[in-house]
């Protein structure tokens, strides 16, 4: 559809897809905040913290389209349909996804729609939920001497897909590789089971991570050949994999030391 | 070194490693602006963008310790010993870097010397420059139907190190994975070459980002084969390649097609 010949477009109505990042409010972006705090519109999803939505002008609408809200199927096309439908009544959209939008966030399918709508949108980018992790522990996803690159994954393929399907492994474990886990779920001894089949020796460093960022965030860090002694743990989790944990998984043993429940996650704490 | 022993980290002196996002101010986390506003002494790489650096107090001390400072050794051994001396004499510091610290921003180093002083640091993640390029193109990086996986690489492993070796892309190329290139240098031709020689379809569609965020941003839409056509770039750069690239790449091939001077990169604007 040609611009010219779209009124609706002309009334500037505009969806933007956020990044809320992690969970703490002073994790978003300076945009993020300003356009949460404009939007008379907000979509979000189930995990954007209640101390982020709070950030929503007293007259905004703000509604829940997370996986709760209904249907799978039903759910993105309502969504679609909703964003789509306030932007063409000269609305400004705040789409509000956990972490970055371009990670995991079912970003494509929705700009798919505004686009074939015609209806003008704007990315902005958020703190990616691993990211936020590995900051957290005081963990470099890259280091010149042990991590050469960042392989970001999900253990969750199956979460939207008409064909459960599972991840596929293969090349993914290097000794030069920091893995980053998505969606890990909570059947850690398969997990543990598909990492060392292809490849990842027992003794690599791993850290689970739960609520990234929150006041409730939890760690712990394992190896990979411990990965099956894992307790269950709070969405939303990252798991990391790789030898740029080492030093901060001796840092964190060493501290354990002195008083470590073992059927607890440890308290995300990083003052020296 | 034991905390009781050590006078000094009673004053409470504090290294905050923190990320700088892109390059727009407002892609600045929130507490990044808050810790840059209230820091003593911030220490900032070359590619922080003067905007950021404007944020500081106007009693704060504000220096570059980015490659340029002096040679490339005494340069990290000079920034570790001024932020562990800052820490020392109670001074909150920010050791301030493109993008996100922990993604090819030598943290690694910076951690293992801060927590050899036994100096008390924390890390603040930061929207990295691959994420930020994405979103700039409305790329999501992942894409259930296309990118079940996202690999952050550089192509400037030699960089700082003392044996320079060149990046092995072996098992890096895969129809469902984006490839993001940091320091993609400027030798299209050759790093052509090697993705191609790693199984990389020549029409894989492929996006160079220039800057991503800043208002002299810059991009280009090409294939893989094309590679070896772009010419040179300005820094920082990052290279995004995969299928999850296809739609928007249409969609700017289509919004080109009206007026393009081929020698030109396309200043970003994602309008629609």
């Amino acid at each position: 559809m040609g611009k010219g010949n779209n009124p609706a477009s002309e009334r500037r109505g505009k969806v933007f897809l956020v990044g809320a990042g992690p969970g703490d409010p002073e994790l978003l972006t300076v945009k993020a905040q300003r356009l949460i705090s404009q939007a008379a519109l907000i979509l979000h999803d189930d995990l954007v913290a209640p101390a982020i939505l709070a950030l929503a002008a007293p007259h905004a609408e703000v509604a829940n389209v997370g996986k709760r809200f209904g249907a799978k199927g039903a759910t993105q096309a309502e969504i679609n349909k909703r964003m789509i439908a306030a932007a063409r009544r000269g609305l400004e959209v705040v789409r509000l996804k956990g972490g970055d939008p371009g990670i995991f966030g079912r970003l494509a399918e929705e700009i798919d729609a505004l686009e074939t709508a015609g209806v003008p949108f704007e990315v902005v980018p958020g703190v990616t939920a691993g990211i936020a992790a590995a900051a957290s522990l005081g963990v470099s996803l890259t280091d010149r001497r042990k991590a050469a690159r960042v392989v970001v994954v999900t253990n969750h393929l199956a979460h939207s897909e008409a064909t459960p399907e599972s991840t596929d492994w293969r090349g993914l474990i290097r000794e030069d590789s920091t893995l980053v886990i998505y969606m890990p779920g909570h059947d850690f001894a398969a997990l543990r089971d598909q990492l060392l089949a292809a490849g990842c020796p027992l003794d690599m460093p791993a850290a689970i991570v739960s609520r990234a960022s929150l006041p409730d965030q939890r760690y712990r860090f394992i190896t990979a050949g411990e990965l099956d002694g894992l307790p269950p743990i709070d969405s939303p989790a990252v798991l990391l994999v790789g030898r740029s944990l080492d030093r901060a998984q001796r840092r964190a043993n060493s501290s354990a030391a002195l008083a470590l429940d073992e059927a607890e996650f440890i308290l995300s704490s990083l003052e020296a």
